[in-house]
């Protein structure tokens, strides 16, 4: 058996970014070959890896895409894109390009190319927050609240539309919130276990301050989990053409957060809870029965991959 | 009482088009001052009223919107943008340009100049088709088809976000299918009325070709009437944040249309009944008890509005 036979060729958009890169470095083991478009805005250069061929640049533009040279891929992992609510609000027209443009670009290409797979980082943002509505699953209204939830549902839109005319296949993966060890630390306005492990392991952080209720909570799906069921969709045909949630269908509260963190850093640093952000969400979780009867593999509990967490950030 | 006194400051996108231009010369006679911004794409320069103030430019482009000055205007009406679902798969990247990036871009326009109102051209469109449903009301489900309905169906959840976060007040009239005078009588991809009258009165058609099922059917709204509400609605505070179907709640078939343009015309043409378009509507039609209930306006019979349709091509 040779060791080095590529087996296919895969484009990763965001392939520099946290959920990207996880994607993009698992396909690279297993031998495929993996071109990376960033435009380095979000991600890091550090996370690519020499393995890939990376094309610096937006993948909403067209002189980025013309760099890809009519490489037929085997599938299209479009992972990048602004990703978050919050502040989709600085920059409405770039979310707008970068999340929905750079769909209907990258369609276009697969067309034009014979690319017959589109994997998409869709987002639980859809649903946006209904009162009394904790827990959603793909068939409930939509309800984007935000210009990056409109944009991520407008992507939906247009893949159903490139499914029925153009016969591109299409997954549409509803992810609810990722965590785990590639994460970035920097980014105080993301990633609720993020935010709060920085602080607690970061000694020019005196205390932790937690914006808002202790009750909110989160659906944390793990990072390796994410890219292994991210690539698993791109083969498995029970994935196809399909909307699909990526949580695990569990609450995990601020409260639990916090206590855990404590507990597995041995931290004594005082916690302060200060006023929330304003247009936070309180909290939706996954309905996953759809998940869970189309991938088999288990999901990390939480306390294991938040172990896994902070082992990367003290080694870092 | 002054003859010329300006009341109020309007800007008209696609003020040079069909719907754009009967609202715009509404407006004009009503001795407001109204801007108008067209690209002339699918637009008439001979629609425009000398008494506009005319920017011939995308109203998706930062240099066309930078030619309005800040200038504030009392309402925004977005009738602009590229109309059809079906011309919207020749080229999705201007759709999405001309309908949505510049919905965004006329509402942060909105929110810079502290203009409060905005008028949308929404439509039937964002609907789709489900089988067996024929009616729809606002609250139904959307289903957008096209990347027409797509983008429009986005410029809704912008105006949301927008009247939420930054308190400009919207409406969203979902126009059904609009004809009368004034309607452009080449274009044979859209317009059923228009495309047979066409047919039936001009010389240069020895017969007339009907694509499709004689029973397929549309809710026929006279552009005066679309007028009258559009103009309505940037007043009456009924409508505002509201999302209004603009229909007249009564299904007219193919063959109605047929018939009824026969007797009107005396015509002795004959009629070829050929194979439908791909993707064409069956036909759906508006609940229109909301618009109803906040409009007191009678609406023009079809019998009525197709005899001026037919009078203004006769004068032409």
């Amino acid at each position: 058996m040779k060791e080095n036979k590529i087996v296919s060729n895969y484009l990763v958009t965001g392939g520099a970014g946290f959920i990207g890169s996880a994607i993009a470095n698992k396909l690279i083991k297993q031998n495929h070959q993996v071109y990376i478009i960033d435009n380095l805005r979000t991600g890091y250069k550090a996370n690519i890896s020499k393995n890939s061929i990376f094309i610096e640049g937006d993948f909403s533009k067209d002189e980025t895409i013309f760099k890809l040279n009519n490489i037929k891929f085997d599938a299209i992992f479009h992972i990048g894109g602004q990703s978050s609510g919050e502040i989709s609000y600085e920059d409405p027209e770039y979310d707008l390009n970068t999340n929905t443009l750079s769909t209907l670009k990258l369609l276009q290409y697969a067309v034009k190319t014979g690319c017959k797979r589109f994997i998409y980082a869709s987002t639980m943002s859809v649903y946006g927050e209904e009162k009394e509505k904790e827990q959603f699953k793909e068939k409930d209204d939509v309800n984007p609240k935000s210009f990056y939830a409109v944009g991520k549902l407008a992507s939906e839109q247009y893949m159903e539309i490139f499914s029925k005319q153009f016969g591109i296949d299409y997954v549409s993966l509803r992810y609810f919130n990722v965590y785990g060890p590639g994460q970035n630390l920097e980014n105080f306005k993301q990633g609720m276990v993020s935010i709060y492990l920085k602080q607690f392991l970061d000694d020019s952080f005196d205390k932790v301050v937690v914006k808002g209720d202790l009750n909110r909570f989160r659906d944390l799906i793990y990072i390796d989990d994410v890219a292994d069921i991210t690539i698993e969709s791109s083969k498995n045909n029970k994935f196809t053409n399909m909307i699909i949630n990526i949580g695990t269908g569990k609450k995990t509260t601020v409260n639990e957060i916090l206590t855990l963190i404590r507990k597995l850093t041995n931290s004594k640093k005082e916690v302060i809870i200060a006023d929330g952000t304003p247009g936070d969400q309180f909290g939706i979780f996954a309905d996953n029965r759809l998940l869970l009867s189309i991938y088999n593999k288990p999901l990390t509990d939480f306390n294991v991959g938040l172990k896994k967490m902070i082992e990367w950030i003290n080694e870092k």
